[in-house]
């Protein structure tokens, strides 16, 4: 069993699959329908809370109900150490192809990507800079970093869904603090500026939340010197068409 | 000079500057907007001819103007033997990475791609069977393969402007006789849904003439045995971000 918006809900859905043994993911009821569509599509059950109301059970909750339940093994979704491992070995195949970088960014949710990335960019390259990007509603990583412990937020209204933590992990928080330079924030307009790009110079689709990196890098929001090499991250491209579309036909978002 | 709808005059624009000499590219007037954007960003002199209507010189008649008065060289998009090698380099690089294609698809408009593939296919992968995707609306190589002497057709009305050609190419037309097994066409509707295809499930943006190999695969319109490998060409993606949102949001195109 794992709890997720949907990209964490899809790589434990397609895990399982392959492994051959059934997963149930708790999601929250205003995921994007395509994550819906794809996590069931992997052949998971999906059991919905509620995180528009905050009504009924938290999706902790759901998820520890259903271990007790069926005896399943909770695959968190980001605060648990080999999920951050995993998410490391983006970085690691990144400075394997690219081994000389100044920057990583990547966008930051609940912080397993972005500590993931710490532990594997800093092993492999010392004196890289290591910056993670939130959505300006959903700060809680930016006020944690700053406090030195986790804060809690409501539930950040962004489009960035992927985004949309109300706490970091403990794990997660203590790597970012002993490696990361900080934590900046963008805008949703930043966010859908970012997608915009993606989609018309490099032809690739990302979804808001994993945009985030780009977004910061765009709009110039990361101290940075000229001729220096950024690596950025593109975590997710899970987004409705129709969305999407309305995104790409408006300009300005 | 060159000229181009917009893909073959971007690759020539680029191209020459990384030379450090200039470039004049002849495009049509109703070329989308980003094409048009694009090339001029590569630094290129545009000059526009009427397709729409058909007024004027042709864009032959304006590049060999453009010969006789400055002393550059033609680089034609299609029927030239350099730009048939050039092209032919993508199944190269393909085959390279998967050696075991039973068939190779790709968008053709003047046959360039197609004839490119063809021979480097045949030669690195032989028994691989060829084929290329056409608009339905303009069959003037399925027309010229099946007759096989090059058949002209009004500039037909396409979503694909890519693939807008009114008659194929000498050379091109006698490569593919001669290695490829046919050409099938796609309607506009089917292209759209390859486009939503390639950005939903691919997470790639693709231009509707470069998505005609993919739509002849997902419409059922290639004869295919359970199991074969296909290689699928997807062969630009310089759209209008307002259409291609369009295209997105409208589920049916």
């Amino acid at each position: 069993v794992a709890f997720s918006s949907g990209n964490h809900a899809q790589a434990v859905a397609l895990a399982a699959r392959e492994l051959g043994i059934g997963a149930t993911i708790v999601m929250p009821d205003d995921a994007p329908q395509s994550k819906l569509d794809a996590t069931r599509g992997y052949g998971a059950r999906v059991v919905i809370y509620s995180r528009s109301t905050g009504a009924g059970p938290s999706r902790e909750e759901l998820a520890r109900r259903i271990v007790d339940e069926t005896g399943a093994i909770l695959v968190p979704p980001f605060d648990d150490p080999a999920v951050i491992a995993g998410q490391g070995t983006l970085a690691m195949e990144l400075l394997e192809e690219i081994p000389e970088l100044d920057l990583l960014v990547t966008p930051c949710g609940g912080g397993g990507l972005l500590s993931g990335c710490c532990l594997a960019a800093t092993a492999m390259c010392p004196g890289i800079r290591l910056w993670g990007v939130e959505p300006e509603a959903g700060d809680d990583m930016r006020q944690s970093f700053a406090l030195g412990e986790p804060v809690s937020i409501p539930v950040p209204k962004t489009i960035a869904d992927s985004l949309q933590t109300t706490r970091p992990g403990n794990r997660t928080l203590a790597i970012i603090r002993a490696l990361a330079q900080g934590i900046v924030t963008v805008s949703d307009e930043e966010l859908v500026t970012a997608v915009r790009f993606a989609a018309e110079r490099l032809k690739v689709v990302v979804e808001p939340g994993g945009a985030a990196a780009l977004a910061a890098v765009l709009s110039g929001k990361l101290p940075l010197a000229a001729g220096e090499r950024v690596g950025v991250v593109l975590s997710g491209g899970n987004v409705d068409l129709k969305r999407l579309g309305e995104w790409l036909s408006n300009r300005g978002g």
